[in-house]
């Protein structure tokens, strides 16, 4: 059942904006084929329920084939009939055989057919976007593990703050996307399925045997049977948007602060296959991250969409139901690039870790003036080593001299040069951040299993 | 632990746009309780793990009350530090007797009062929002219950196509909502959690005993302890966001089809209460829907931003973290709003179930059609069945006849018109509209257990 | 410099969403003819500043054609570059011959390529769609003037109101159009621009000449040459994206008109080309006004992501600017879809005039109780007067009885039946109806100009 | 006609989410003053036509004041009626004397008043932001002019590219702000109307009238007068959000720059009062610059919400137009506030030039790569010189050599030491940015006039 890959070409940005296997699950091939699929599974649910004959459903399900059918023509015959599964209905009850043609499509309505299309195409591209995102998780855990005890530069608002370790920073990363993948792996299993209602929701035109069909469809699709028609209760689409845009979301977050460690002033970071400007031969562009910034952007806009076009009037929607197509689409390809991209920046993700060791220092030990202050608070209570501290670190700003020599210096601070140089040492002053490691990779193995 | 109702204004749009209970819930009086019930638990979680002494925590909770600081002078005094949290301490420290007040806000950093607080608001807010929802959905069970055989016209792209009952669109309606509160129920219970990191994430002030302090505090404010500080990892928010969002749209639904349903020329509902307008003495506006729909369709946006603003950098971030703030709090309002002005609206919501019959015949019979097409099917065969009734359609539309007297007219369309008077009952042809509204019902029943 | 059509293909929901010129103008074959135009056009500039050869410059020219490359290659190879310019130079330099191929994409930034590009496949795509807004103004213009004397039931918040025309109603749709062309047009000629900075913004590697280069390639592309470089200065791209969702909003505002005139119960227009239902033979439904709803739904997010995006680093940034190429493209082709579809809608559209003044009686005159109120207050005070008639209006909503009766038949009322049914035609009480739809025509006509 | 301050109170978030002169401008108690206003020039209007005394539109004048009314009160009023005007209606009845007070709110509905009001509110807003907007660009100005020789690292996706100078980047900044400032001039001259059109938009109770009025109305609060009423036709709130949402993200830009630029490892620019924090006492926070990060942040979002709302149903609109009012409001606070942060930052703007110099350096050379390059085309063809350089720049990144060394050292380059260290100065290699700097000048010279 996956789609022939023929028909889905790549697109001049795609290289860029569609990498990874997302792409190719939401192609317009796919959800052909997932259209063909759903006419596929009705078929055998009829036959399932008695009301057609098992060799009735086979003849349709035979022609249920992608490669039967021209996108494009169907997408052009769409155009008088205001959905594509109109003319495919069309196009296949021509390619089915008599008698079992009359039974092509029998009791559904266009939206059952593309709204279970979409659930197919979202439980196949949710695949690729889990295995990509699952995979950046385990590169973020080898790094939480790798580097538990690189110490560098902690930043709030871009300054430079405390020391902390690239390993917490790390398992923090690990646990947005262990997040993420636990959010979408929800979704996947509990709200992902069949539509399934006939022209107004009411599966009139099956009598009494709609539900037992309806059964029976979800069953061979693998997907859940809704207690009712979804066709104006657009909850699942909500979830499945709020769920991928959040992973988007999670995704951005690693790949900004690669972007922003790979700055030539940083140099903590930098891409194995860093992409070469085409005029400036020394650069190393972390093309990657990058690109996984660029998904990551389109996320948030197309979820508003899916959002705001959830309002349907009562019992199928006249044009929100139609806006929703695109941008389910384009959510799933842009977070499934993103994903692609930030498993391929953190593939081969080059750690500098004596640069994040000396860029600790380049501060001349400000960073531990947290330290000093507490240290020097029981003695002197807290306003007092605040000012005392405060100064000298103006003092270290302006003169050049090291915090430690401006701390000595001052007669007011009672401690000895020894004394300021063991305070002064980022990895003693690390606090939790061992057990916060510890904890995010610990729940990294257990989502595992 | 209530905020002080005393500075919670009522804005000159709040009577329509911020109705409810949330919006109390998240007021600036109500973030400034929950920012000091942040500070009073971690000052009783350090007396917790013996960092100090049971009588300091107890000073220090005892000055943690939002009566006692002035919310304009604090929001003034923001200006320079960037968050209301740094003023806020320092008020709190001079409020509180010495030496108990050393320990204020120990540990801490801005960003953990301020994101507690958060969590704090959210929890509080959820709760009238929830109440909210879950009385309107118990209206919708009723309805649904009440109309299980009360015939409609089931509408498709806002044009009758066949019948339905009101007590199938009420299921739906329900079950949007149920899936709602579901949704916020899971979100309140599992990832609304603490924030506690200090200033770069590592607990480093606190030496060993940061995670054991983080422990107390969230017990003792009921929240989740986080695998690690989320000062950048922002998925909770954007759950969050994502839940409350998806409500919003879910309440819109059922507003939007009220609204339609009220139409003067529809005329299936009308609201008990129903607006008068200042200049025209016979409108019965049915404005609380008109609020709900107002309410949700400003939700999409500001779940947009708080999706945007979640790649924040490195340990603490530089302008997406304080972006959020007020997207969060306007998110909650505008959503409680929404559902407070559903509850309302079906709470005193007249159904005209007469002219609901009515309007079945107004197309002359035209509803039916599918069905009489069904019927001829197996004799005539599809295509000429179709053509048939589509051609007895079109006279029907342009004589002004009913559809029976078309139908029976016809002397290629074998039918007497006894039996096209049977095939014509709106009433036998609902397929599984029964069943749906048992399956919502009981799945409505489940949900609140 | 039309893009060859072969690679344009229709995708499988283009018939409903990509409907309409933009889609071809914006498709990936028009954006790498506009990409090459851009190569081609610097090649003369640098010819006409005497940089290089006239006969460089015509075989750099002639090889900038879009049919000798591949697109899906171009694509493909953009994944290592970041972006699909880098490739598209190395095959231009290949396919040029020396020595001429040395000057290829002299001086520029695969940046200063893409962005000129996109402001030609914005100028071209905008001609289609102001071609389709044009020409929906110009039916709305012909409504406006029709119809300036039916009598339709004027609606505020769904509720009949107070008559009006359906003149006044088109006028209306056309100023909205109006407005929208405006502003597009203005968009179009006045901020449509070059970009050509080179690396890093300075056109540093064509030291003095790179000014006079500029000017030239702006001059042959007939854009804009603009005050410096715009790669972070992304106000040009803000502008395009909200006259295009404006547009979009326009459009949409009179496709939510016609699907709600076009209800069932409503029945005062229709689509000549009403859609057929697979399943349901009677149905007419707007099909064209809902794909206009379902292009203009899509508009709003996409913007945002555009807006969004304008905060870009430095002099060019890392992930902005690539997330803004797709929402561009999209935005313009939704927009262009929905005003396609308004124009379809609109050339065919069936005003059922008498439909329109018979609605206006279903309330039984109640619309004409503001103009009685009037008449009353001078005797009777406004108070009095909108008691009274208030009144009348409940007990004609229960009794079933026309207001005309009610309110003769209350002798606290001090008017005459004949005066009654004089105040109660709705024709007479238009107010400044016919003096708006003038001056939208006026305007329309002056605009015209 | 300021609005009375005395019920505009600081909100916690508002120091740094609500700063500058727009956010008492958008006040509630604002608002209410331009509804009175609007009331006010409803009656002036009515007397300059001769339909009131001028004695009775001086009484209601009289009581036109914000002060005499309760803004909770009418809150909380507006709940049962939809709107605000309404029970504001009914106060300044009760308020005014007889007679006068009969002819309050005359031929006006609830929109008319508060649409009137918006566009008073945000031409009143707009004064303060533009002054906001147009000292930031001053100030850019006045760092374009007095750095136009301050050499920097130009840095594209965040790495060191080439040199260029902080005049140039300066300018860059003041070229978006001016450009943002066109637009919101030309969108305040051209754009802002009064509404007046009576309940369903035909002024059918002023008779022939109405006109009339409207003109004196619009004369009286210098607004524009509009073709027609603009009820449902929202072109105008959608430029109103999109010239602010440009400004928004034209802020946002610079700001972004400046937090980028004070990283600590950058050093390159620090604000005068930068931000202290209130654990880590060495640190000097860009806290302006994020002030304005986190404005701009919240403006796509609320542009998105006013866009999607475009859509209103016939004459007056159920729910999007209610659903406008708050984000017109935000939306205007937070690019305000946005920009009074800007303004904040760039007045006391330490520029490090010494810093910027040292900076270019840190690649050893690097940077000036492309120039070496350029030089090398003519004699080795451009392929072999980029192969050259390229190796020569890969050595410099792991030798720790300079680029001059390693290009010297190269026999195959044809290029003496001090050819060498001729081509690698990077005040030699600025091309045009002199020539940009001065036409950003200009172009702000001109815009001043």
């Amino acid at each position: 059942m996956k789609p022939h890959s023929s028909q889905s070409e790549t697109g001049l940005f795609d290289g860029v904006l569609a990498a990874g296997g997302v792409a190719a699950a939401v192609s317009d091939a796919s959800w052909l084929q997932a259209m063909l699929d759903a006419e596929a599974a009705l078929a055998g649910a009829l036959a399932d329920v008695g009301l057609i004959s098992a060799a009735g459903a086979a003849a349709i399900s035979a022609c249920c084939k992608a490669d039967l059918f021209d996108i494009g023509e169907l997408g052009r015959a769409a155009t008088g009939s205001g959905n594509p599964v109109v003319p495919l209905v069309k196009a296949l009850t021509n390619a089915v055989p008599e008698p079992a043609n009359r039974h092509v499509h029998r009791g559904a309505t266009s939206q059952d057919i593309l709204d279970t299309a979409s659930m197919l195409v979202a439980s196949r591209a949710l695949l690729p976007l889990l295995d990509d995102l699952s995979a950046a998780a385990s590169m973020c855990a080898d790094l939480a593990q790798k580097h538990q005890h690189t110490t560098m530069a902690g930043r709030t608002l871009l300054q430079q703050a405390l020391p902390t370790t690239f390993g917490l920073l790390a398992a923090t990363w690990l646990h947005g996307l262990d997040t993420a993948v636990d959010g979408l792996v929800r979704l996947r299993k509990t709200r992902l399925a069949i539509q399934f209602g006939g022209a107004a929701g009411t599966l009139a035109s099956l009598g009494e045997d709609g539900v037992r069909v309806a059964a029976a469809m979800a069953r061979r699709l693998e997907l859940a049977e809704p207690v009712l028609p979804w066709h104006t209760e657009r909850t699942r689409i909500a979830d499945l948007a709020s769920a991928t845009a959040t992973a988007a979301g999670a995704v951005g977050t690693i790949a900004k602060d690669i972007t922003l460690l790979a700055q030539t002033e940083v140099g903590e970071v930098s891409e194995a296959a860093g992409g070469g400007s085409s005029t400036l031969p020394h650069k190393q562009n972390p093309i990657a991250a990058i690109a996984a910034l660029a998904g990551a952007a389109q996320a948030p806009g197309l979820a508003s969409t899916l959002l705001a076009t959830m309002p349907q009037e009562y019992e199928r929607a006249a044009g929100n139901w139609h806006a929703q197509w695109r941008p389910l689409t384009d959510l799933l390809r842009v977070t499934g690039s993103a994903a692609f991209w930030l498993r391929t920046s953190l593939s081969g993700l080059n750690v500098h870790s004596e640069r994040m060791r000396s860029n600790v220092d380049i501060t001349g030990g400000l960073l531990m003036a947290e330290r000093v202050t507490s240290a020097l608070t029981e003695e002197l209570g807290r306003q007092v080593a605040h000012q005392l501290v405060t100064a000298a670190c103006q003092r270290t700003l302006h003169s050049g001299q090291s915090l430690a020599a401006e701390l000595t210096a001052d007669d007011k601070i009672p401690l000895t040069g020894e004394q300021v140089d063991k305070l002064l040492r980022p990895e003693d002053y690390l606090g939790s951040t061992q057990t916060f490691i510890d904890r995010s990779l610990a729940a990294h193995r257990r989502a595992d299993d």
